[in-house]
This record gives structure tokens, C-alpha cells and sequence, in this order.
């Protein structure tokens, strides 16, 4: 059971990582969190263990985002039996590593972007018209954060389905924050722009090598989710003069997306060099 | 039939706007052009019927991108019964004017999903690896030229089904070119930041508004697409070792998509005068 | 005199808005606040006395930026005779309204330079040695917050000088991050996307239409700059693992900068139509 | 003696890559050239012989732009004793190769701003007056086209003088173009992002390893600046109904600016992977 008086957290993609960490966040502030995700249903009562254990408030959810009508049933379930959403973390990636353009079926493609963009599109259809009624009478303003990736910025080569998905999806945040901003939700496009600390997505994919790589990274060289969850707390704690619609992260040690390797050999004598005449 | 020493030029979208006018220039210049769209078979005659009276040659084709295998059927047959694809333009919109959140069903976010950004993949997933192999072979270089739109760069409101399939575009031109530029294929995203003299888009969308629009807008207020066609052939005719990726078009008297409305009284009053102290 | 203990803060630029503000935050959070800024002594003496009152402490200086050594001398003299440096925030602006070419002197478009470009280069020139070599040793990371604004983004009509000031500042703050960054040295980037409730710098200059403009902005309307300080404050406390080195705010009604006055008349007949054939 | 029949093409910056071949080109399209650079008058006579070989005719311009007033009065020469100049590019650069913070002494800094930014300023300011009132008389447009380089669009490690002095001229470009295309004056941004095949900065640069460099870039790996001039040609004759304002060019196999080194084990499993959960 949740306590009416609480403001309700909803994580869509609540893994080990940063969804998991944004709701103890969130739940540690008085919040009670909803977390949703596809699979682990054991690590999900885990996670809801942990937070109830340090006096917060938790409800576990199994749901598929990319099936019809789940994410819409899901608004509609949490609306009607435990509260009202105040914030919202749209946390599904849909990174499938590099693969070239003749080993990225249409499936895989699509599947891509229904997971990164059109799943946005649809909690935002589904959740914002009570969220904006809320706001109207008075209510507190609703927020909605979306953790986005590199690609959201740039196609690397590898990354058509990623790639093309995030790069809808920044442009959706847009439009969102365009239309709904003025009717008191907050929408933040959260750039994550460097490895994090994630056994789900990253400790599964590297696999026993998941340690040599964090140990190449060096001293806080990864991204840890629990410091990230700091930042969408504090984005989702601005008074609405002066709200934060697009910010990035990365460890110190990172090279951030804007810059290619700082090779002095290369930047001088080639990029650096391009165009005008040194007369 | 087409003349077996004529590069083909593929049109996907090929209106009496863009597309058409890229048709004539590139016949014009040599190439045999293969005019793909949906509807108006007629339309579709004329264009080429003014191809052919120039002294070119065209093909018609009537297709509708949307539908499986459609585009990669027109790429097989093409390929197969006229000739090798050198440069193709893929000219497919997804404008639905503006349509509030609460008024964009979700299949109409698909749909412009579909044309904006889908079949662009698609078209690149049929058409490269047969240009890739001529490349290899010492053939000229390939082309894909992309017609893209403003909200490909920002969301404005009312266009979430258009931003985020046309961001998603870019970023998907952005993948091609990286993996397929260093084999051959020049990929050009071509931001076209203003309103096109179009009959069957602009035209059909302003009916009997279409001359006051267009008198309003004052002498070469909007795009000659005949005129942006030269822009198009001299992109395709770029030796490999000065490419571009990235161009944007736009009419004199149009303000850029970064620059607001520039109000003197709200920029030095507002957003020029934010932040910092003048101390 | 100053608290051997606490981590200096160092304020350049430190009117009653922005600079005061942060001024205000970090002494409150443990940092011993020294406040520079050109001229209004007791606009700076009072500032002190605020943060007297409250409970921290503080040093007030006056010096003008554009004069050479002025902001080399104040670096020296601080770290020799306040503390440390490990924190500093660049808060100097140089809007002049808007002012067409001809009305833009070669002076002005130098003094721009000199207060939003170079000031900056020379802050980071003087500071940063001392910084990195406390950092290697193992001390805290230091930061440097640069206040930013919309011209940073975009150039807009009347604004050659600050625009031309602020693209060059953003440029700097990436080549000093990428230097500096993975020696432990925070640069992060603030643009400030809307007017700040400033009285200093809007309020001088809209005079007794102050109370006029923020009213016709409305409810939160205005940037409060003691809100904006809690987003400097969580910057400058991130962990090096997760930074941000871009980030921006707004008040909620105001329209971001890269969308245009989102007008559906001319949205979804113009710039929005522009482009591909809908076919 | 320049033929009064001919526009004039105003070069700053004419040394035998870039400037030098935009030269050519124009006036084989019928312009007479003015070639203007600080040094090497050999190098400057040997093109204006060229040109002239071919046909064309071209005046060559010993000038510092560095220099108080030295753009001012060539502009003013120029108008009085040559012709009225119609179209004009800005081809200095300020590229000082990869140089820590602290081995840029303030004066390189400054100087860097002088020949990127405030040398650019100094030619509108000093060129457009008169070619608006010719554009406004029904003349044809005016042009100024920039030649611009990676460090444009941001900032990498060593770039702190380049960067911040190109990152102005880029604002720069789309304030002069916010102002002054409405009155006919194009302004084009040419983001050069690769290396050119120039004898007088690259090859000076690095000497007798430029073969070798140009070696390892492979077939068309660097660019041409006589293709280049294609482009810079291309862009002066668009009609006012579809001006460019933004371009980039570099070599087919050159990774663009906002592609980091695409290594698929580091995509994969560093920045590809950032963020969102798999999950």
C-alpha cells in the first residue's frame, strides 16, 4: 500500500542502474516509487527490500514497454490504485552495440525505436493530460526526465537503430517541452554521455570483463547511477523560473561527444589546421 | 527503355517540387532519372513527358514507401530492368502541420516514423551494398541526398510526430556516413529551412491561400525548387576528397532556425540580457 | 579575516543577481565567499554584511576585469592572502542591447571581447596552475561555473559583439575542460536561457519598467537568481565521476532558444512544411 | 587597370590554397580578383600571373589585417581605384597548432581573436554600408563567404586561442547574417573539416613530412582547394530564394567533427552504452 499524502515517483526501465537508484533516491525523499520493468522479478523485490528497508516506499512492477497498450495500462493502474504521478524517469535504452547496416534487420530497427522513442511518445500521451490538470489547479508542476545517450547528439558508425531512435527522441523532448512546459511539466533530456556503473546493461554485456574495464577506466572513471540520481533529483527540485530542459554527464576522465581524440599529432597538423591560410 | 551508359538518378518522392526538379536537373545532366511516389499517375507523367521533350530520359514509378518490401522491390527492379543506382534522392516528408500531443494518435506517430525515417533506412539497406561493390571497383562514387526539414535540428509544439522522425533522420544520415563515406557513398543531409514552392505539398496544404502566402512572402521569399535542385547537383558532383554532410538552405528574407523572433525590445531586454552581471 | 578551514569561493562579477546569489549559497554551504565586481562598493559591502549576518564569511573587492593584471593581481592576492581557491564562478557579461553594425564601434566589439572572452581565458591563465597542483596532491577537485547566455548558442540580430563574445567563451570552456578535466579541474558551462531577476543589470537597465517586464512575464516569469545559485551549488558538489559540463535554465514560460516564436500559422505552412514532398 | 564592366572579388587571406584558388575560380567566372596578404609578394605575383594567363585579371594587395585600419583602408582602395565589390571571402586563419593553457601567452590569444574574429567584424563593418545600398539600388546581392574550421563547433584540447577566436567568428556569421540578409547581403559559414592540400600553412607546417603526411591520408585523402573552390563558387551564385548560410566539406575518409573515433569496442561498451537501461 502507498501513502495517499506521497507524491508517486514512476520509473519506466527500473534496472540495477540508473533507474534503481533514482528511486531509492526519490523514495529516500519522500516519494513513494513505482518501478517498472520488463524482467528479474527478483531483482526487483530487491530493490523494493532496499528501499522499504531504509524507511521508504515501494511498488514492484513486470511489464514489456514495447507491447501495445502496456505503458498506457500501466499510467492508468498506478493513477487509479496508488497515486497521482508527480515525476516521471523514462529510463529504456535500446543500445545493441555496433552493428553494421547489413546486420541491422528492420526488426532490430524498429525495435530500436519503439523501445527509445515511441515508448517516450506514449507514457507523455498516456500520463501528461492529468499531470497538466493537476498543475492547473495549483497543483505542484509534474516532471518528466529522460535519460538519453550519446547518440541522441551524434550517429557514430555502428549505431544506425540507436542512434536514429535517440536522435528522435531529443527532438520529442523538445516538442514535449515545447508544448507542455507552460502548463507546468517540466520535461529534462539527461544526456549521459559516458559508461555507467550498471550490472544489468553494462556487467552484462562485458561479462567477466566488466571489472578489467571499469579498472581501465581508473578512479572514478565510471559513471556511478547513485551520483547520477543526485542530478535528477536536483532537476526535479527546480522552481519552475528557472528550469534545466537539456544538461549531459560524464566521469572526468571521459572525452565528452563534441570532441574527437585530442591528438596533438592529428589536431594540428590536420583539423586544427583546415581551411583558413595562416597568411 | 534507358540508355545502358546513363548513371541512374532514383527519386523517392518525387512531387512537382523537389523531387521533380531534382529529376529534370540530374536528366539534364546526364543521368536517367526513375521518379518513385505514391500517387498521381498522371503527375507523374507530365514530369517525365518534360523530361523527355528536354531531350532526357525518366522512367515513372508508382510506390507506396510505406508498405513492406515496397521500397526494396523499386531498388531490385531498378537495379535489375534500367541500371546501376549512382545517386538517389530520398525526398519522402512526414508533415502533418500542427497537431497538439492530445491530437497525434499513436499510429500517426508511427506513420510519420515510417517515411521520415524508416524508409530511409530501408532505401539505404536495399540500395548501398550494390553501390558500395561498384565503388569498390573503381566506379564513381555513390550518393544519397536527403531532403530534411527545421525540425530535424529542434522540436517546436505541434510537431512531435515530424521532429522525432526527422531527428531521427539526421542522426541515421549521420550512422550512413560514417560507416559508408570511407567506402564510397557520399551521404548529404540537406536542411531545408524554409518554405518550398511546392504545388503538391505547400499548394495543396494552402489551396486558395497558396498566392496570398506566397505575395506575402515578398520577391524570392520562397524556395524555387528548381533552384534548390542546382544546390542538389552540385552536392552530387563534389570529387571525394571535399564532401559535404551537412547544408542548410533557406529564402533571404527567412530567419534561420536559431534565431528567434529578433525582437530588439525582448532580446536586450530578455534573453540577450540573461545571466551574466554587466557589472 | 578568513577561515584557514574553509575552501575559498571566488565570485568574479558579484552583483546583487547572479554573482550575489552564489556568493550567498556557497558561504552558506561551508565556503568563505570572496566577491569581486568593478564598482557599487556598497552594494558589495552589504552583500557582505548579508552573509555576515547569516553566519558565513566573506571578502569584498573591487577591481575592473578589462584591466590588465587585475584579474592576475586578485588570483594572487587571494590565494596568498585569503586561501586556496576552489571554487570560482566567471560571471561577467557584456550585453550592450542590441545594436546594429554601424552603431557597433570597433571599441565595443573589443571591450565584448575583453570582459566576456578573455577575462575568462585569463581567470583560468592565472588560477589554474595552483588548482591542478592542489588536485594532483590529492586535494578536492576545483571548479570553475561559467555564466553563459543565449547568444553563446545562436547569433541573433544586434548582438555582433555578444554573440561574437559568448561563442568564443563556450569554445573556451570546451578546450579548457578537455585539458583540464581529466587533471581535476570542473569547467562547466551555464547557459542562461531567460531574463534573471536581476536589479544590477535588468533592473539598471529597464528602469522603471522593471516592475512592468516582470510582471508581463508572469508567475515565476523571471530567473530568481538565488534559485539558480542551488543549481550552482549542485554542480560544483558533483562527484568527478559524473559531471556536467553543459547545462541550461528558463523560467517554464519561456520559449528555449532554439525553438522560433512557435506560431502554428507559420510553423505548419512554413518552416514546418518546408522541404520534403509529403508525396 | 581593372575592367569597370567586372564585379570585384575581394580575397583576404590569398595564399595559393584556399584564397588563392577561390581567386582563380571567380575570375574565370568573370570577376576580377584583389588578392590580399601579409606577405610573400613572389607567392602573390605567381597567381595573379596565373590568373591572368588564363585570361582573367586580378590585382594583387600586400596588407597586415592585424594592423589598425589596414582592412578599413583596403576596402576603401579597393571601392575607389578598382571597383565596387560584389562579393568578398575571408580566408584568414589563426591556427597556432596544440598549445597548452599555459604556453599561450595572453598576446597569442588576443592575436588569435584579432585575425579570426575582429579582423572578420572589421571587413563588414568597413565593406557592407556600400553593398547594401547597391543590393537596395537593385544591384545584385552581396556576398562575404568565411572559411571557418573545426574548432568552430568546439573546442578541443590545445585549441584554447583557435577555438575561442573561430567559435566568435561562427556567432558572428549568423549575427551579420541576421542583420543583413534581409537586405541582401549573403554571409556564408564554410566549417572547412579536414585538412587542405595548402603549400603555404600545411605544407610550411610540416615540411618535409607533408608528402608523407598526404601519403597516409591516401587517394583524394586531403582536400583539394581548387575542388573547394567549387564550392565557394557555387554558394555565390545561389539566388536569393535558397542561400546557404551553414556548410561543412571534408575527405571521404575523414571522421566528421562529431563522430569520435568510431571503435566499435568503445562504442559498444563505453559511450554506446551510456545511460539508459538495456532493460
Amino acid at each position: 500500500m502507498s501513502d495517499p499524502r506521497k507524491p508517486v515517483f514512476l520509473v519506466i526501465g527500473a534496472g540495477a542502474g540508473i533507474g534503481g537508484q533514482a528511486a531509492k533516491r526519490f523514495a529516500a525523499g519522500g516519494y513513494h516509487a513505482v518501478l517498472a520493468r520488463r524482467s528479474d522479478e527478483e531483482g526487483l523485490a530487491r530493490l523494493v527490500a532496499e528501499i522499504e528497508e531504509a524507511g521508504g516506499s515501494a511498488t514492484p512492477m513486470l511489464m514489456n514497454a514495447a507491447e501495445d497498450g502496456a505503458i498506457e495500462d500501466l499510467v492508468e493502474h498506478v493513477e487509479r490504485d496508488i497515486g497521482p504521478i508527480e515525476t516521471m524517469i523514462y529510463n529504456l535504452g535500446a543500445q545493441i552495440g555496433n552493428r553494421s547496416l547489413a546486420d541491422t534487420p528492420h526488426r532490430i530497427f524498429e525495435l530500436g525505436w519503439r523501445l527509445a522513442c515511441f515508448g517516450l511518445f506514449r507514457l507523455a500521451h498516456a500520463a501528461f493530460p492529468s499531470m497538466v490538470e493537476r498543475a492547473r489547479r495549483g497543483g505542484r508542476h509534474g516532471t518528466l526526465l529522460v535519460t538519453s545517450a550519446t547518440a541522441a547528439m551524434r550517429g557514430n558508425a555502428g549505431q544506425h537503430s540507436h542512434a536514429a531512435a535517440m536522435g528522435g527522441r531529443r527532438m520529442l523532448c523538445q516538442t514535449l517541452n515545447a508544448e507542455f512546459a507552460p502548463k507546468g511539466i517540466h520535461v529534462a533530456h539527461v544526456l549521459v554521455d559516458g559508461a555507467v556503473d550498471s550490472p544489468d546493461t553494462l556487467g552484462k554485456l562485458l561479462g567477466d570483463k566488466y571489472e578489467a574495464f571499469k579498472a581501465k577506466k581508473g578512479p572514478e572513471g565510471v559513471i556511478d547511477p547513485a551520483v547520477l540520481a543526485e542530478t535528477y533529483w536536483h532537476l526535479a527540485q527546480q522552481p519552475r523560473n528557472c528550469w534545466s530542459h537539456e544538461i549531459d554527464v560524464r566521469p572526468w576522465t571521459d572525452v565528452p561527444w563534441w570532441n574527437d581524440n585530442p591528438n596533438p599529432e592529428i589536431d594540428s597538423k590536420g583539423k586544427g589546421f583546415a581551411g583558413p591560410e595562416a597568411d
